[in-house]
């Protein structure tokens, strides 16, 4: 379930017409389903109609053959839920929202936020959780409350504690509790790229990686080895997803932040691959140099994936 | 020039009344200038609407008889530049931005975010240092370059780094180099309610306490010692302020964040001193007890300021 | 290898009988190293006679009947070499350094420290890498060059970055490239306790978990169904240890910090279990209350381990 | 009241005729204490041998003349009570210990900590409060729990959080209240180099600037000024050390750590005044390169101290 790209032309707005091809080639690659305006969708830069339009391009893409999550990112619960009305409008399956950030909050006053959002909007609520970017994690006794009381459909684990989500797993009632039907009471998602494997295994219900945009029929691989039990098969793939991912560090560090490098790297390989029209990433983000794209054409070779521009 | 509280009602609305009677309140304590849409004005808590309504009320309370500079917070350049154009429609006389934040961000990064909006909008444009909210600090190299190009018009420094804030006051050419004239080049305002007696020392030019909410005649009386070299009458009168300040200790940790106990505490005291109706802070923010409330009180009596309800 | 707890008496000093009753444990129970004067062991509650009577205590009684690691936990190279004579005249067979704690230190020197130690002392060298309690990162490019010099034997990874473990592996050669033969090159440890399996999958060599003292024969069963490929039973072993992990939450955080519940449930549970003689760690930690041993003993027995005591 | 640099050989020993010198212009430049062992001291550097080396030079050459503070810095109490009886018998005036560090502690154990230290060690202790060395920030409750019970003489504050040690100062009873007699029951120190007058002015009871080393003379005239009420004075003399101080910047940050810069900078200042011989720093941190050391010099000549060689 990749967070889906934002192309952008060369004035900034979104490109439709990429990103319609992006969703095209994430339904061909056999992904189950879509995350819109999440943190790889570089929802925090968009403006709110910038947002919509992006957010309906999915929608109206994927015509209802997968199901599309909605980020509703902002600071608190009256602006999130002012995304999130919107996102239930233009017809997102579920929304996906954050504790909130910039203030300094409280597990009372994050639990509130859920609760809130839930009433205010009729679609199934998953909590993001991200500390990198928000600055406080969502605790296992939190997320298992806000679970029991039917306020969160699913949790999007983006804290890369893997002990702590091993816990959490285990405390929802561990591979057996949770093994069975296609429709989890409460699903788990992992936002890792580089242990998928080893998060189903632990018993995740899905994956959402940002990686999932260039090579999407790779993690679907690994999904389906991990399912059928082939775990070395899984491993195996998700090493050369390993490699592949190596493309996020062709920006160097003295020149750009961590968003600039990885999702140029993304944005790039996705024109390389004659996906979208341009590598843009939105400003004030830093542009990739001509040699920093040569490495993304040279990492997607590596991995098997063949460059058409 | 305090950050301007912004008084809600019971439905969590802007109490527009409230906040002019605010607005004269801090006018009748003689501040030299007002900072609505702050963290302190809880911005991040506001939607769009509520923005526009707080700013327009405190520009248009003010009336001209002091500068309003308006908070355009937000996670990237293009949504702030947004909040900036309606700051400059409402009449703000400057802008007030932080670094991009949740995103992963960098040096350069922040020059261009800072550059660009100041190229879009055709007001003075302040920089405010707040690390805490987002998790990056402005080093006083970019702070400079931002000076010297006249991109940046001042910065507001709430980083809690006082050894930084001297050396970057140093470098602008220190107390004599800053001290001719009533509208210095590069203003250095500080966000310190602890430490203004040490930072007016230091050279700044301004500061943006929050507590001044409660007490904007306190701050002044400190600030006109310091202007008249009574740097030990100046300390008094901070250490009586440095008590008052303790009722932001009111809320307990284990039930909610420092948002709430502090913002929490400043508006019931301005509600117990009869300026504001309601001490409500916005949602998710936990309300005090009434426990924490008569602390709020006994605090105010002990400074002199005698609660009216 | 299993990071071996140091019973203390009730004056706090090393009681080793319980020592060598709980290395017999641990070899009884199966496991193929041992490592002595880890975090685990307190080794930073210890003074220098104690950690060699700790580390004499430990060879003694493993009679070379399996390898021993000696932790040489100290905040700089000079330090941490004398520490690590001690460990080569004791007949340790393999040294764990930290990269320098308390001192804000960076990349090139934390590579000459390792180089140094290597020089100094004629033993494997692994490189500890903890940033919780020593505040950096050991980068994969450092460990990598750090490996392909000879410098080090291996590292032991208590990061908590699966990601970034992830990663280091595949650049070492991934599964394939790693799986030949007893004696690898280099060694990957895990320090994790609760992705015991998913870091099996992902080709580490070993892993170090603390609750392993409390059942080492459930983490040797663990080990040994990853070893076959049985990644099921694997992932259904380390949900059992996951469950009994909870027993590190059993100190109220209000009380105690995160060291005095977790090892004080680690001793605890071994002292129910006959093992050690006293449940007491080292001063000043906070002695778990009756309430929270009887929650130690309840976890033993979900877990299918009948306290004796 | 300096911590005082401990000058190394070209074989990394103390260098004790340097140590001697120093300690000599210390003196002379009018400082009114010395601490010994402390960060600015390379202490945990320095092997045991070394520290008691370094500690009885500069007990031995201050000859009673001053009273000589010892840092006792270690991971956890049994440790640093060792050193704190070494330096009782050494002849130390008072002792100066950390909160615990590497492990992970807790306000209950740190006062554990501070008060079996005292029960150990008959000599004065004061508390060092270091985060960024030891990741836990004293709180001022602590604080003040362990002044009223007579566990502490003093607190020597390096956290930078000026508002916080402004809190702290006031509930100790504010300027009025500390103000009186040469020696106060409670000593308050700041480890600040850069705001030494506002934390006079603030009412703290002594200073201890590394940079102190290298001009005594500065930092006593800006301590005379604050005492004699002329601020302006003390702000004038502050920003010249500001200035000076800017040599900690002199080691790029790509080829070394900050501790490798700041007392790189400090020992070569010391050696081309002619005070020490060498300006290494211990092993593993980075030496400055030549330029650097020009640098430097440039720094010394431009705030009126002329190297002599």
């Amino acid at each position: 379930m990749p967070p889906v790209c934002t192309p952008l032309d060369s004035q900034g707005e979104v490109d439709t017409a990429s990103l319609a091809r992006l969703v095209e080639h994430l339904i061909q690659g056999g992904v189950h389903g879509l995350f819109a305006l999440g943190s790889t969708s570089e929802v925090v830069y968009l403006t709110d109609d910038q947002r919509a339009t992006a957010l309906r391009t999915v929608i109206d893409t994927a015509g209802g053959r997968l199901p599309v999550l909605a980020g509703v990112i902002d600071t608190t619960t009256a602006r999130v839920a002012a995304h999130a009305r919107t996102a239930a409008e233009l017809g997102a399956d579920a929304v996906v929202a954050t504790a909130p950030f910039y203030t300094r909050t409280h597990g009372k006053e994050i639990a509130g936020h859920f609760r809130r959002l839930r009433q205010d909007v009729d679609l199934p609520l998953f909590a993001y959780d991200i500390p990198v970017s928000v600055q406080s994690k969502l605790s296992s006794a939190l997320v298992r409350e806000l679970a029991e009381d039917g306020t969160l459909a699913g949790v999007k684990d983006s804290s890369g504690d893997e002990g702590g989500l091993r816990r959490l797993l285990v405390e929802l009632g561990g591979r057996d509790g949770r093994a069975h039907g296609a429709a989890p009471r409460f699903s788990v998602l992992t936002g890792s790229e580089l242990t998928v494997d080893a998060a189903l295994l632990a018993g995740v219900d899905g994956v959402v990686p940002g990686l999932g945009n260039v090579d999407p029929a790779g993690y679907v691989r690994l999904y389906d080895a991990a399912r059928a039990g082939d775990w070395a098969g899984a491993a195996q793939e998700q090493e050369r997803l390993v490699e592949l991912f190596a493309m996020v560090d062709v920006g160097p560090e003295a020149d750009m932040g961590r968003s600039s490098s990885a999702l140029g790297a993304f944005k790039h390989a996705l024109r390389l691959l004659g996906v979208i029209d341009d590598g843009a990433t939105a400003f004030p983000q830093i542009p990739l140099s001509a040699g920093s794209v040569a490495e993304v054409a040279q990492r997607l070779r590596d991995a098997g994936l063949a460059p058409v521009r």
